[in-house]
């Protein structure tokens, strides 16, 4: 499938409507990860950034709605989801050059170049160890292919200028995957926790990463999603700390600690 | 130094005056870091203990207050120290083997032994890379000799039975490393944070892990030691649950989530 008919799409709002996505109705969909990964990201005005799996562009084109003229770069291997991309910036009038192209036969001009800022929001399973998706784009999105989480790190670390910062979104279970493929590649490595709920397990999990860095590794406080004990009432009730990230547009600052 | 004088030592009440420890009043002195360390381990009545590097005895000396019919081995490379955890282990009434050998080159009688917990609270400073410590003994226990974290985890890993539990309590820039040892060696891995307050980095970390484990990483809520958002008056202030821990002698309960 080389692109989606209009009637598989959906048209969203992010950011409290600042930016308006087409996605596919059945395919893989944006939660709120690729929001969180795109507001952790401390980019500034000018930088260059490359998503690897960009999907149909929801992280990058969100830290591009809130961090003004960056030099922006998607990679996404299944070109329904690129073409997605490419027309989702557009519409926002974003400039993305989106790239389609496997993690592990990038083209040359990516291949040549170096970013401040790499992110990823990788498949969240491990391929075989999940119910079978609706569509064969799901699947891939969700699942993991060949493509190893330790892959996606060595790509990031490669791409990335000196100091430069990689940004993963992942599930806490991959913690050690993530940690042992960042080892000797990239340092100064940051977890960043959410939870549901305060007191509860944290479920999913930023990492931060800085090529050439030699900091301590760091462990923050989780980030809490929802206020109060348990859910409360219909619909969705973020802490207010969550909806001036998701609904404002607002960058999640990192701890100092 | 094979033994300390009487007048180096102090006489210090754990687990509100259930345990008694003879410490070095200027050497390794016990924190509420074993005291935890000991509380965190599952271990039942009958059940076989080791703890690598035991110093004093503090941690075993806890678990095994609690824990009544411990079968319990300590390994300590200092003479001084481990004579030191027999003098304590006898004046408590409590049955404890403790052998003084480097972990590197435990004796025949360790080596041919498996045991259902094996427990080690390693020290938290590398070689070189803190502050002179105000004697030897104090400076072998904090610091790292030659002996890496991997090490100990190696040693641990191959004196578990089949399902028996290392419990290791670690600064949290430690993590990593820690991880990467428990690879391949141990499974089912957990880590159980500490943090001094609501919303602070955890400082310190417990990690459990399984020999022969299969279940999925974990990384639970923190633990918060002190209630309130700072320091409100002199002395310690424990939060409740902690007090339960450090006062009561009773175990800490991980969550399950």
């Amino acid at each position: 499938m080389t692109a989606f008919c209009a009637e598989h799409l959906t048209r969203d709002a992010f950011l409290g409507g600042r930016l308006h996505l087409f996605q596919p109705r059945d395919g893989y969909r944006a939660g709120i990860d690729p929001v969180l990964l795109a507001a952790s990201i401390p980019a500034r005005p000018g930088q260059s950034v490359l998503e690897l799996g960009c999907g149909a562009g929801a992280a990058v084109l969100c830290l591009a709605t809130r961090v003004p003229d960056l030099s922006s770069v998607g990679v996404e291997l299944q070109p329904a989801y690129a073409e997605l991309a490419r027309r989702n910036a557009h519409d926002n009038r974003i400039d993305l050059a989106v790239v389609t192209a496997d993690l592990s036969e990038l083209p040359q001009p990516v291949r040549h170049s170096r970013f401040d800022h790499v992110l990823a929001n990788p498949p969240y399973y491990r391929a075989g160890a999940h119910s079978p998706a609706r569509d064969d784009g799901r699947a891939l999105a969700l699942g993991e292919r060949a493509t190893q989480l330790s892959d996606w790190i060595t790509v990031a670390a490669r791409r990335l200028v000196p100091k430069g910062y990689l940004h993963m979104i992942q599930r806490v279970d991959r913690v050690p995957d993530m940690l042992a493929a960042c080892e000797k590649r990239l340092g100064s490595v940051e977890l960043l926790p959410f939870a549901a709920r305060a007191g509860r397990a944290p479920h999913l999990v930023i990492l931060r990463a800085r090529k050439e860095g030699r900091a301590a590794f760091r462990l923050h406080a989780p980030v809490i999603l929802h206020d109060g004990p348990r859910h409360q009432e219909d619909g969705e009730s973020y802490a207010a700390e969550l909806n001036r990230i998701l609904r404002d547009g607002r960058a999640l600052e990192w701890p100092i600690s």
